[in-house]
């Protein structure tokens, strides 16, 4: 782990058999594909990965067959956090272990409006307990879904306390605002943020974020990646602007059950729809519109099945 | 599994070591005095018993240790409801396999504002998978933790497909008018409505509710059983205002923290303070304001900490 993870990564897609087990050789197909395709990183398991619909077994076994099949772990981001302090100490001990660039992690998630200190005594015993000094901890800000935050005055307790582990942040917040605040706050060499929205990615690039970790890039990391390579362009408003376009078209759909009909439909392999429960797959009259909706957006998705 | 179980449940406090381990002698202990000062069954697992804080392995032992050590299993009533498929069914089928009264599911949380229909779905995939005609699934329903409901649409679909399955509902909404609605739609022979508030379990009760399971019973179900008992009496209905104002003043302190330490103070037992990080100990002072508020309400803590 000599430099950070920076730039377009994807929070991977996890494909499932018809009996709601993890496919592993699609799902590492996938990895190799983002990989090829516009991704410096990939983020094994974030919320679009339906990570904590999954068992630790399964996370930890996934993981071990993406690194056996030669995906390297330098590139791998690995998300963590579970309710059980037990499991997200297992989970993050073995992407640790593996030598993944970093974990991801979501606070704990079951108990909200927590009073005293008790977010910051999780993180603090789970470091103790890791007793590694080389890793990299990320911190999963995602209220819309884990609705617990992580507060300006966790965050900065954090990094006061372990400035060599903690080293970023994803914001899912979906608020652009946050995201700027997050940047003045506390991005710095060593401590880098990564919004989860990409239709602020020009914004936030020029404003010091590291890249970004959106839902999209499973299916358009290459457009994503011209914005972050030619971020004082022109050229990079218009990809910009497509970007923000194509998001608002998914936005009307749900998120997971939509790119991975997406997927899907660039694959040919119906198998790629699949969701675990409790998400339901997309519906294929939806599929339809939604393809016709970004075509017209300007998205040029059949030519996304290329390898580039 | 012949008759189910119905009266004061308590959703057992469990106590947990320095260490962040299930403490399983103090918590098997504590099973056995609620069996014998006022509960007719025990909730294994549920949110006062920081069930989702522990990992699968981590619950499935406390279980088999307790029954070793002489816990009947009829009496308990097993949380396993996780956000992962496979971890929800692993433990359904080891409560099942134990013969245990029954299960107690929670939705899976994780995801919000779901679409379709996921969560008939999920429970419909793991009724099959447990593949077991003699279990008894209760719903468990706690909007303000787990966010994600039990509609009254899912009830009813639930009920429908699967009559000899599913078997009650926790309502933990802390809506009296959600518990009555339930009540007047589902409560019949085979289908138990229990209210997770004993502030209204006279009322409740009286309109046919089955019982109650509020995490107050871990310290005062003796109270509520005289309440169950005699619900037609005069002397009921001065329990219940008693009942209602330990309960005012417990809610002004973190649930779990204050229920433990109330208990750490009966059995002149510092660990039992413990609680398992994201949640924090409550701290000494504010016991003694609680203990002094209790007493003031009318309630004779110290009393409590016989053995009927």
């Amino acid at each position: 782990m000599t430099t950070n993870l920076r730039g377009i990564l994807a929070p991977a897609l996890t494909a499932v058999t018809d009996d709601f087990q993890i496919d592993q050789e699609r799902t590492i197909a996938h990895y190799a594909w983002l990989l090829e395709n516009g991704c410096d990183g990939v983020l094994v398991f974030g919320t679009t990965s339906e990570a904590n619909s999954f068992s630790v077994a399964e996370r930890k076994r996934l993981l071990e067959q993406a690194v056996e099949a030669g995906i390297k772990p330098e590139r791998l981001l690995v998300g963590t956090g579970c309710c059980a302090f037990a499991d997200s100490i297992e989970l993050t001990k073995h992407a640790v272990q593996i030598g993944c660039a970093g974990v991801l992690m979501l606070p704990p998630f079951y108990y909200k409006q927590l009073s005293g200190d008790g977010l910051f005594r999780y993180f603090a015993s789970l470091i103790e307990r890791v007793a590694n000094d080389s890793w990299k901890l990320y911190l999963y800000h995602i209220p819309p879904i884990a609705i617990v935050p992580f507060s300006f005055s966790l965050i900065e307790k954090l990094i006061a306390h372990y400035p060599e582990i903690v080293a970023g942040i994803k914001d899912s917040s979906g608020d652009f605002e946050h995201t700027k605040e997050l940047i003045k706050r506390f991005a710095r060499p060593g401590f880098d943020v990564f919004p989860g929205n990409e239709s602020t990615l020009l914004a936030a690039l020029r404003m010091g974020a590291a890249g970004c970790i959106p839902g999209t890039a499973n299916v358009y990391a290459r457009l994503l990646q011209t914005i972050f390579r030619a971020r004082q362009t022109a050229e990079a408003e218009e990809h910009q602007s497509l970007v923000s376009k194509c998001r608002q078209v998914i936005l009307g759909y749900p998120l997971i059950p939509a790119l991975k009909a997406i997927i899907s439909r660039m694959r040919v392999d119906l198998a790629w729809k699949n969701v675990q429960p409790p998400l339901s797959p997309l519906p294929e009259f939806e599929l339809e519109g939604l393809l016709e909706k970004l075509t017209a957006a300007g998205f040029d998705w059949p030519a996304s099945r290329r390898i580039a």
